[in-house]
């Protein structure tokens, strides 16, 4: 750590020379405390030296030029809602959060694209593009919080992925301030280019290690039609991921294929006080949204789909009748971690898994039975027609939540090794950060972290721009 | 050049002890030809030293590590299907063809993607993905001749781009031999991952100037339902152009718009002996491909589609009532080139530009007027839907074919520079190889090219793969 120079009051003074009143934060620790951790926990927090709250591509350029020729680390940060602590500043240095550009610029609709600044909060681009008769699909499940910026940063996922992707399909342009202060400008408002190495593409979910991003051309899709959602019950998991598979590969238009096992609905429903249909006997429940352009059509698809899952063995398959029905199932998917937290406010989900599709029973077994073997209890959530899995384990009682933080980390490491072991990678939506670093670098060939680490020397030869992350421990 | 080693009879040794019989390539100039050059025509060619015909991944390994040691210029070759060079062996060396690298390994249904090698042709892997009921949708128009590995180096489009994606989309997995020679594996049985940066999107349209690609997992989506064809017919490009950005939005399953100019509808159709609708009034045509579950739904779209066309200023909309007639329009659309070149044998299509559908009509006139100004007759043929336009520019009587090799690509920068200025790029799917590389490096900011130049360095410190190709001029 000893090659980055500390923030003297002359590089300060700089800082506030390219920024605008009250960009510079440096006095106030509670502030700056604000800025030292995200999700991941406290525990995986570090004070930054200061916070920078640019307005535009220049001020931050600017930033740059100054990190780069006194070499002090730049952590760029969205809304800090990351589970692994990418946006913690690690190595001190400057935060530069990206919060006050959060301009929508403009809703392109003969291209089909919104051009947005990168701290625009996920919603409010859904909003503004909903208003205009299109859809952002690429969308993650915390939409109210997320910025835009932050789902570019860990290519984020969420709960339509299986139709439209994870958030890689849905940018097609970006402007990025290269760690030295250059600015380059990628892509542009058209769906397709074969022009030089794809370097947009390396971007997305570097989780702001390469370069920070200012401004966004995002894909936008035409409005859905009409959805409906069913809610399937099934007696054991075998059946429920093979139905998985066939539903999706139904030709129907199917949004979400969402799975909450019983401990989950167990302590969800009595946190909110609700119920689930065939409580008693289900192992696990499928939430599947269904998408049509008229009623018709509607209607044939969640037959079909219905079929499928009950000649796959669900017991029952209800259909939303209503706006009520539909919100009662999703609440309890949507609250299933607060549900877990209404049993030990200790619960966490610390990552994600992801597994090929065919690997998802394996693996479900897996995770139980480490469960039981590192005597936690836990509920588990799935965007499973991805093959994306998050369990939520529990603190056992009696283990103190210091001890527990670790405890947590190494059973998930336990967890990813299982799933590499199955073909699958250690997060399929919320990246590594620096909580996963030493799983990543256990789980990558030499030849493939030598690769890693040239491409990163690449774009900063310094190492001033969020050091310590993924695969490229602090100090090297 | 003289960076480079030649072939010494002692590497040849070498390179003959690690292939299998009849794998190395040295001796017979007719054959060696055969691998100097590509669709773009002999005059970008280069003569290669040796030809090398690996039939597994250890043997490219093996080849790689020889190159390497020696320092010899090693470029991949498909099936030699480009329009830019990029399988050209500008340094001479090994060319490596991937034509005994055949196999279609596996079609998983359940994860959905097929297992293929690199030479396999992309109509025998669409064609293998429908025997199973799904459909391979990442294909560019050269199906037939095309190789899957081709597809993957310049990231090919084609036809179904509006609904499906380019080739991009549809990558899941690798494995790649880097020019050290080591192996690594990319990506999985799955679609979304954010566990490092994604070396697999960053290889696919890199033309093979940093891995070898021996190993492919693509996505297969489910077959598509019923489809319909429409022929729109337009009065002028401007409402022509209005239609395709709303039949787009329109929600409806679109699988392809495409378009075709007045001139190219009439020499393709003198060249086939038939007639389309309208063929005196009209300046443009739209085939407009939709897809749908069922009969009735399709009946619906085609109305919906065809209304929207209709209140655009089209004068006639037909729907093709049969196999024949959906084959009949297709076919003036598929033999454009043929149709252009029966006018007159040395009409070329160097390339494709790629603009923003908005400007497309902007782009149409700026290409006619070049052509004028340039004194050149032209058909044009078009992914509309997706802002990709082909010129196909008629060699001036009198003009040698070899003064036409160079004019033809000046006029061709010409037009690449209004596609820039239109906030497009200089190519949508046909890559850069070294015919465009004076083009990309001119349209480059200093900051980007010198990114590129850096991340193709952390692959390939030597530069012995594919040397001289996209932003970087041999010797360099």
């Amino acid at each position: 750590m000893d090659i980055y120079s500390r923030l003297t009051e002359e590089i300060i003074e700089e800082l506030e020379s390219v920024l605008d009143s009250g960009g510079v934060i440096t006095k106030n620790i509670d502030v700056l405390e604000n800025y030292s951790w995200d999700q991941a926990g406290r525990i995986w927090g570090h004070m930054p030296e200061a916070v920078v709250l640019p307005k535009n591509t220049e001020q931050v350029s600017s930033v740059m030029k100054i990190a780069s020729r006194y070499r002090i680390p730049v952590t760029p940060r969205g809304a800090g809602s990351g589970l692994n602590g990418g946006a913690v500043p690690l190595a001190g240095g400057i935060v530069i959060s990206l919060e006050r550009m959060n301009s929508i610029i403009e809703i392109d609709p003969v291209n089909r694209v919104a051009v947005v600044e990168p701290g625009v909060v996920t919603n409010d681009l859904c909003r503004a593009a909903a208003e205009k008769g299109f859809m952002y699909a690429g969308y993650p499940m915390s939409t109210e919080t997320s910025f835009i910026g932050g789902n570019f940063a860990t290519n984020a996922g969420g709960g339509k992925v299986v139709r439209y992707g994870s958030t890689r399909r849905h940018i097609l342009g970006a402007e990025a301030v290269l760690p030295s202060g250059e600015v380059i400008s990628l892509g542009g408002r058209f769906r397709k280019d074969t022009w030089g190495y794809n370097i947009l593409q390396l971007l997305i979910g570097s989780e702001g290690t390469l370069a920070v991003i200012t401004k966004l051309i995002v894909n936008l899709e035409p409005k859905p039609g009409k959805t409906v959602n069913l809610l399937a019950c099934y007696p054991d998991i075998d059946t429920l991921v093979e139905s998985v598979s066939k539903v999706i590969s139904s030709g129907k238009k199917i949004i979400s294929c969402e799975f909450m096992d019983r401990n989950l609905v167990r302590y969800t429903t009595e946190y909110l006080g609700c119920r689930l249909p065939e409580q008693e006997k289900s192992e696990g429940y499928l939430i599947i949204q269904i998408e049509a352009d008229n009623e018709g059509e509607l209607e044939e698809s969640y037959e079909v789909v219905g079929k499928i899952c009950m000649s796959c063995g669900a017991f029952e398959v209800f259909v939303a009748e209503s706006r009520t029905d539909s919100a009662a199932m999703w609440n309890v998917r949507q609250n299933g971690l607060e549900g877990m937290r209404a049993k030990d406010p200790w619960a966490c989900s610390s990552g994600d898994l992801m597994v090929p599709l065919s690997a998802v029973p394996e693996m479900l077994r897996r995770i139980n039975s480490a469960g039981r073997e590192w005597g936690l209890e836990m509920g588990i959530i799935s965007h499973i027609g991805d093959g994306n899995i998050h369990p939520i384990p529990i603190k056992p009682e009696g283990m103190s939540p210091e001890k527990w933080a670790v405890y947590s980390e190494e059973f998930f490491e336990a967890l990813i090794k299982e799933a590499i072991s199955l073909g699958g990678v250690g997060s399929g939506e919320h990246g590594v950060g620096h909580v996963k670093q030493h799983i990543i670098i256990q789980s990558k060939s030499p030849a493939e972290l030598e690769l890693l680490r040239n491409i990163k020397r690449s774009f900063d030869p310094l190492n001033i721009l969020n050091p310590g992350k993924m695969f490229l421990p602090l100090g090297n």
